[in-house]
This record gives C-alpha cells, sequence and structure tokens, in this order.
C-alpha cells in the first residue's frame, strides 16, 4: 500500500497503467485490458485520456506557492493545459479548498466537462496575498485508452462471485487504496487454496466509466455465471463496520455480509440502497441486477478525511485493513462453505455413545453442546447453514467445524 | 357551505332534496334518484320518510323554550308526532343533554325505533323550572321515499374510482356538510379536467341504509369496475389528518391513502379496521369488498364537537376544507397517474450530456438530482411509480414532473 | 397428586409401572405398554431397568446420614449397586449438593453411564464430619422394560390430537408430577364430552427415551393422523404463563397456545425453540415434524426450585394446577371449535330487528355488540375464528358463544 501510494491514478493515463502492473507483479494471471477512447459502453462513451506531468501556481518571484509536485490533490483532476498569469482575485475561480477543514487539500475531479483548477487547504490559500499569480498546468487530454485488468481463478464450478474494486483515485488511503490491496490480499489468498468451490472473478478498475466498460463487455457472462460478489471499498480504517446492501437488498451477499457483520461487531452500520455511491450504482442497475452488496469499514462521504489529502495512513491502519481483510474473507468461505445439512437419523442422536459429548464440562464445552444440538434440531435439508446459523445466532464459522464433525460420523449429510 | 348548512337533512325528507337540489345546480349531470318506502336492500327496508314542519316545548306561558325552529338538532331525528301536555317530571323522560358539554344540543336519531323526545344543551335541561309543558312535535312518518344523487364522470378507461359521501346529517359541520361539499369540490375538478384516466363516480347517499341501497341497486357492477375508492367524510377541520383503512387494509385505495397522508402530516392518525363507524361498513362488507379507504381530518367520534351544536363554522375552516380537498385531490392525481417506469439504458445514465444536471447547484437541485437518480435507480418495470416513491421517500407528486422529463428525454417508459 | 407423589419414578422400574397403574384406575381403557431393554429406537437403545430397594449413607455408629427412605432424591437415578466404606475424603466424590441452595437436594441421574452417588443438601454435606463412611446402594440394573401408556379417546374425525406427558420424575412436583396430573385430568373431561370433533392420544412416558421409543413404534401413524398437540410439562405453580413453540413455530398448536395466553396473562413468557428441553425436541425433530407445543406454567430450568426437592407442594398449588388446566382445556376446546364462519347477507346485517341488540345498553353489552359487529365484519368464509378472534382481539371463548347466536338467526354459517 505504500508503494501504490504516492502513484497518481485517475479514470485512465501513466497512474493507472503503473498501478496495475505493480499489482500485476503480486497476482499471476493479472490480465490489464485497453480500451480505446471513444468506445461508446452503454450511455456513455470512454473519455480522452489524461497525462499529467506537471501543474503548479507560482508568485512573481517564481516560488511556487501550489505544487503538484508536492502532493497529487493539488490538481483538479482531467484538468486540461493551461500557462496563463492572472491577479489574486481572477485566481479565486480556479481555487478550491475547504473552509470547515483548514488543513485538508480537497480532491476535486471534472472528468466530464472541461476545465483546470487547483486544490489548497483553506489555511494556503488565505495566506496568498495579492499580486500577480502564473498558473500552469502541464497535461494532455487526448484519445488514448482506459484501462483495467481482471482475474480468473478457477473453481468446481464455473458459477462465479465477482469482486470488484476501482484503481482511479490519487494519494488517499481509504478512499480508495484500501479497496485494491485488500483485493489483492483476498486474490492472493484465493490462489493459494488448495481448490475452491466457486470461480471468482477480480477486477480493478476505474470507478463508474470502469464498472460501466465492464459490464458493456461481459453483461451476458455476469448475468449468467456471477451468483454472489462484493464492491470492496473503503475497507482500511479501523473505526466500524459498515454494511450497503445490493438493490434487490437479500440476495446471497446481502445475507453473508449481514451475518458476518452482526458476530464481528454489534454496532456496525447498516445503510440502504439509497445511501448507495460506488459500482453498485452500475452492477444492481435496472437490467443488470448482479447479487453484488458491499461491506465498508468507514462509508464513503460518511467520515471526516474523506476526499481530502488527510485520508491518509493515519486514518487507514494495519488493524482496519486487517479487519476488512477478514470481514471478506469470511464472507467468502461462507459461499465457499454453504450447504443444506439433514440429519440422518429420526428424533435426535445419541451423543454419548460417539463421544460428541466433551468428557470435561466446561462453560466454553456447555455452549458447543448446545450449538451442536441446536444445529441438529434444525437439520432438516430444508435450511441452508447460513440460514441455521442466524437462527440459532451463532456465527457460521464457530458452526462449521462442528457441522464437519458431525458428518464424519454420519449423523448429518450436506447437499451443496 | 354556508347555504346547505340550515337545511334539516335525515335519511329521508325534504331536506334531502333540497340539498340535492342544491348540488344539482353546481354539478352538471348528477342525477336524484329515488327509492320507494319498504324496498328490500338486502337485509334491510326502507324506512318510511319522515317530515318535519316544527316542533317545540312551550311553558304554560305560551313561551317556547325549546324550539326547533332555533336550531334544528332541537328535535330527536325521526321523532313521531305528538302533541302533549307533561309535567316537569314527565318531560325528563324525553329530553337529551350532554351533562359534561353544558352548551351543546346534542344530536339524537332513531330510525327504527318509533320516539319523539327533545334535544337541548344541559344549561337549558337545568334551568327549567317545575310546571306544566306543551311539548309538540308536528312530524309525518309515512311512506314516502328516499333520495339520493350520483353522477358518473367518464374517463378515458371504464374502470370506476368511486367517491362516496353522505347527505343525512342536519346542522353540523365536519360530520357531515363537510363529506358532500369537498366531494362537490373534487367532482367539479375532475369535470374541468381535459381528460381523465379512469371513470369516476360520485354517490351522494344518507349513511347506512343509502349505501345498502346503492349497493344491492349496483353490486354486480361496482365488483366489477370499482379499481378504488373513497368514503368522504369529516374532512373539513385543521386539527390533523386522519386515515382509517379498508377492511382488506392493503388495496390501492390505502396505499394511496397512506402515501398521501405520510408526505402531507408526519403526525397523521392511523385507525384500524375495528375503528370504523361510516359507510366503510358496507362498501367492504364480506362478499361486497370493494377497495374504499377513507381519508379525513378529525375522525367522527374523536373531537369533542362531534354529534352537537358545536360542529359548527368554528371547527370547520377554510385551511381545513383545503386540505382535505387537496390530500383527496392528491390521493386521485396519484390514482391517475401511477405506472410502472423502466428505464430505457443498462447501468446508470449519462444524465449530464443531457442537460439534466442542474447547471447551479443548490440545495434544492441537489434534492432533486438524488431525487431522480433514486427513481432511475429502481426504473426496472416491476414496480409502480408509488412503489417507487415509497421506497426512496419522496411524494409522488414531486417525483411525477422528474418522471415525466426522462419520458421526454427517452431514459424512460412508463407502462401504465 | 398427594397419592403419586411418594413413588420412586425413574426411566424404567416398579415406580413407573406403579404411577401408570394408578393412573389406569382414574383412566379407563388407559393401555400400558412395555418394550423390553435392548430394544433399538432409532439412535437409541432401551436401557437396563433399574430397580432401587435401599440407598443409604452410614457413620461408623450406624447413623444414617443420607437415607434414600427419607428422600428418594437422596439416590443419583440409575445408581449402580455398592456397598463399601470410605473415609470421608473419599465420600466427597459420590455426593452432589447444591452450595447456592443450602437446603435443597438436588435431582441427579447417570442414566447412560454406571455411576453411583448421592444427593444431599448443602448443610447436610457441611455437617458430614471426618471419619468413615459405609456407602450402600441396593439396586439392580438389569435387562428388563421400559414402560408407558397411552390411551385413545375416539372423536368424529379420525385426525388426532396428541397430549404427551412424562412419568420418570421421582418426587418433584411442578416437573414433574403435574404434567401427568393435569393430563389425567384433562383425559377425564374429553371422556365426559358428549362427542368430540377429533380423536385424542394421550401419552404417559419417560421423557426423552419414552418419546423417542413412543415414535419409532407409531411414527407412519402419527405423521398422517396427528394435527395439533401439546407437550404437558410444568403446568402446576401460580407464578406465570410460559409457551415454548414447536420447531415450525406457526402450527395450529402454536396459535391456539399464543391466542390462550395472550388472553389469560398480558405477561406470560414467550420461549423460542432455541429454549426447548422436553420432549417437543423429539416431536419436532427434522423429519418427525409433529405440530407439537408446550403451554406451561414456570417452565423448566427457569425457577429455583427446578430440579430439586423444594419442587414440591409449596411451589405447586391448587389454583395453579387449575390455570394449567384451564389453559390447556381452552386450547382443546379451541381446537375442537375452530371454524370459517361466512355471513349469509350482503352488508351488515339489520341486527335490530332480531333482538340481538341488548334492549339494555351497559358498557357490557355495548362491549359485546362491537365484539358481535366486529366478527360479523370479517366473516368472509376465508379467515378461521381464531384469526378473527386475533383480529378483533377477542378471546375466542367469547366470541363462540356470539357465533353460536349469529348461526341460530341464520345470519352465519360455519364451515368447519
Amino acid at each position: 500500500m505504500q508503494k501504490l501510494f504516492p502513484i497518481t491514478r485517475s479514470l485512465t493515463g501513466t497512474g493507472v497503467r503503473e498501478t496495475l502492473v505493480y499489482l500485476g507483479k503480486l497476482l499471476s494471471y493479472l490480465t490489464i485490458h485497453e480500451v480505446p477512447s471513444g468506445t461508446v459502453a452503454f450511455d456513455w462513451t470512454v473519455p480522452d485520456e489524461w497525462t499529467i506531468r506537471d501543474a503548479y501556481i507560482e508568485d512573481e518571484s517564481g516560488l511556487r506557492v501550489v505544487d503538484f509536485q508536492q502532493h497529487n490533490l493539488h490538481v483538479v483532476g482531467y484538468s486540461e493545459p493551461v500557462d496563463v498569469w492572472l491577479n489574486r482575485d481572477e485566481l479565486e475561480h480556479y481555487l478550491y479548498s475547504l473552509p470547515d477543514q483548514l488543513n485538508a487539500i480537497p480532491y476535486i475531479t471534472s472528468y466530464y466537462q472541461r476545465r483546470w483548477g487547483f486544490c489548497l487547504t483553506h489555511n494556503q490559500r488565505l495566506a496568498l496575498p495579492h499580486g500577480r499569480y502564473h498558473a500552469v498546468v502541464d497535461s494532455d487530454l487526448k484519445p488514448g485508452v482506459l484501462n483495467y485488468a481482471d482475474l480468473i481463478i478457477p473453481g468446481e464450478s464455473d458459477k462465479e462471485v465477482l469482486l470488484s474494486t476501482y484503481i482511479c483515485h490519487p494519494s488517499m488511503a481509504n478512499n480508495e487504496l484500501s479497496g485494491p490491496v485488500v483485493t489483492a490480499a483476498l486474490a492472493r489468498w484465493l490462489q493459494s487454496l488448495e481448490k475452491r468451490r466457486y470461480t471468482y472473478r477480480i477486477v480493478f478498475i476505474p470507478e463508474t466509466i470502469g464498472s460501466i466498460v465492464y459490464l458493456s463487455q461481459n453483461i451476458d457472462h455476469l448475468k449468467r455465471k456471477v451468483i454472489a460478489g462484493f464492491n470492496i471499498t473503503c475497507i482500511g480504517d479501523d473505526r466500524c463496520y459498515s454494511y450497503l446492501p445490493s438493490r434487490a437488498g437479500d440476495t446471497l451477499s446481502d445475507q453473508v455480509a449481514l451475518h458476518v457483520l452482526q458476530h464481528m461487531d454489534d454496532d456496525f452500520k447498516r445503510y440502504t440502497w439509497i445511501d448507495r455511491g460506488s459500482d453498485e450504482r452500475q452492477y444492481c442497475a435496472p437490467g443488470v441486477d448482479l447479487p453484488i452488496a458491499t461491506i465498508m469499514r468507514s462509508k464513503y462521504g460518511e467520515y471526516p478525511e474523506y476526499h481530502t489529502s488527510l485520508d491518509n495512513f493515519d486514518v487507514v491502519t494495519h488493524s482496519g485493513l486487517e479487519g476488512g481483510f477478514i470481514a471478506l474473507r469470511r464472507a467468502i468461505e461462507i459461499i465457499e462453505q454453504n450447504c443444506y445439512p439433514k440429519v440422518t437419523v429420526f428424533c435426535e442422536p445419541q451423543l454419548g455413545k460417539r463421544g460428541l459429548y466433551p468428557t470435561l464440562s466446561t462453560k466454553k464445552s456447555a455452549k458447543q453442546v448446545r450449538a451442536m444440538m441446536n444445529l441438529i434440531s434444525y437439520c432438516d435439508g430444508s435450511r441452508s447453514l447460513l440460514e441455521i446459523a442466524n437462527l440459532i445466532k451463532e456465527p457460521l464459522w464457530e458452526l462449521q467445524p462442528i457441522c464437519d464433525r458431525l458428518v464424519e460420523h454420519g449423523l448429518l449429510v450436506c447437499e451443496k
């Protein structure tokens, strides 16, 4: 994450490619794709590619008072090239700062309307004296390509779980470098497994236009194959967990996400479809209708550092990323493991004669026996292990080993 | 309303006819019907017609201490003729007053058991000295007719919306002159529209026996045609809004009523079928099962002036009537406009290129853009505009113009 | 109950037979069955029969410091025979007492693991001085039989209501002598009825192994015939009512139990399937799936005297037993009486002309008229009387006479 952080990513351009190449070194079989500017994707058109070399505001003495080399948020994303002298008042129209966050550089973009501008802290802005200023954006906006990458990790079934994240944000940590980083860790973990029940499709795209392009190229396949999936974003801080549903609201992804978060954090935040704001807008759009839910830490738009230079490694922590990774790994494990268990005998089985009662009675063992009996009591073949886990209020990851033991003893059969 | 107020209405008789004739002057095509006394309607029989010419109690000096000419509530409705001298104690059995409301004349009727009696304020009653009194009711109770009126306003479909109100209450304002008056206003508004999607059936009847008679004459037609409707009663004061459901509870009428009231009044009162008390008892009876809900202001039985002489123009106000009219007009507009919108592109449409994003960003425009995006996000053709409005918590009357713009731009198609 | 209380019951043995013989004197046609030890019942095997003749701990002076003759809870149930001298420290391993309930003898059994032991009050235990003790259990554990009894009370339909209770607990009153006693009273009441709509199957069994054996012998018949039923346990104290659902949770038995308890006790305790612990574990097991719910007074495991010598006639009272009996009788009456009433006229019937309005208007009569009108308003033939009773929040036992009157007057027809 520290290596990827300084790169100037945007919808398109060198920064995106550099990021994808780096990820490709971590992830065997990652394929980088390119789509020419002007390509039509549903209602949208792939925009020109943006190349940014330098951007600054100099005062009359040649001192750079705002400098892209210092922080890549200082230039408005997709700024068109400019080289002008302006007085202090004229300059105002091209400056963006946050009066409520005096030391934060805001993150501003203008992808579909030609503009140029500079972002700076409000304190910087207030300190600019009257005088003449030289504003320079050394950029290109011309036909090129939009890049994205994907990776297919095959499983026993060709039914797919889709993990999508976006790589269009420059130097910000929770939104959004945490997404690609945790997704890469999940992909490496998935690749390390001996076998997988489902096929995994891991997608690194620029947000919005990227998911629209990806869908326009793969929609029929995705609609046939994807049984669950997550948009992976804002997954790096340690302040809370959050859930945002798919549009349908009750897909397997939603059930799994809720189960995981309920058992990991009593106080996780539950958002609604109305609060959406990322690629689920495309994946769950009418007619697309993929079963994509979102598990987050602090949600975009809901934490003070969001879309500013303050979204850095003070916000994103090791434990924040790890907690996010664990939540998503558990969600995937549940999708892998979920089944329809059915007890093989009528009435309660005699556990004692099989040594399934613990010989030493402790509080923990009593809880486990209770969980085992509750599990068995619902194993009628009509309820999934996930549904049973919800009914008996146990995390599936604690129920799974009990289920496995009962299968070993021939007391349960599990239909996948 | 002021012209109709003084008329002595009852189940039958001159007052009803006078009222219907007056309404006929306001409403072209209103048809006045008559049904002879003794006509059987389901389990009921049309009662004799009641004519009341005068009613009073005189003291020995010839002074009228209770006088129907002063207020038509002074005589018990459907009082049989009488002309007797009684002493003060004997008189007691024929007097009705309210010890808890010293200055209110109660409204009492005895339609199906022969009686006579006088209603007076409790203060009046307490002030009557010992002595002899001459009680006179100059009335007739003999075979005649029961009158009601209806009006059909045709629409593109022969499916009908039924608006029913009752014209059997003498000089009281909220319950029940507000009902016929607001219903007449709605009928005039409906007649003024260039076209209507549905046919409107407007019914002015005496309560209970009137709706039973009307149903007995039209039940097959009504069951085939009526898709929604409202019993219009207690719609004139300005203290609250109230909702009483149909028996089924989830008809189109109920959905529309709830939507309108939720957005017009956070604190509207929500009653249940158990609280019913007006013509929904007949329209929603088992086997009749019309989809009739009730939108009210202060509900019958639930405000202090109910069924007394205090239910007058202090209770019913211009703004009370107007608010009631608006609620019902909005309900009807929703029934007219409701449709199944479907987005014509995959993924979110690019609104910017169509100028659908406001150029000036204000709080109001941001809210509208959000409403537009939320609307589009649900337009999968499976949900009605009303359902979507509920999902995204916007009043349908603010969503409708947005929907219309999107249709103009070819982004939505609406199936009715 | 007082006669049965002193008998030393267990899973098997003389005490069970004595109890069943006594019940057979109260209940004509009760059949006592026996099943040999070693019989396989699903996953279980009928254990050896236990005969207990005497059990005591003597001190060196020959004084019985713990004596089965004083209280049959003093010996661990299913204790194997023993005759040993131990010193005070060695004895500790064979003693069971409750440090939190100094004067309670706990109830301990060890049916499926060979053991012996003594139960005593904690005060008794603390008072035992150092020295040598003679521990004697004069018992047999050898092949014999397991006994249970059942009784079929025929009805018009061969569909059955199952009442099951257990007779394996020695001298304890709420759990569990109250169960067999109230069940016997219900059986006598059912036998006293002129006719019954359903057939009643009354079962007296040892808990767990008994219901498993009973199911193994009758499962096909029971699955075809049983439409409702109750496990009758803990039905004798007067502190509260409790409900434990069937596994399915919404069977007729559950609906009836909830209706009865809601109207008998606003504060009845509502448990879940997770809180189960008696024979519903077998009757509702996956694949068995009988519609068996449980109506209790204070639930097993939830009152301080549970499974101790303190569960005696201070806990179980006349009014406690009577209240339990009434709740279950009402539940059965509802199952017997439930029907689908349908009004025979369109619109509200004219009650006045049939004298169905009370002539004297009192608060009680007004409530009855309201109940009658509410009942009629829902009698569309699609809702059961029980569902209507819930909708209008009236106890079915108050609605039933009103329903009967309306049937007499030809206003309702009831389909069973």
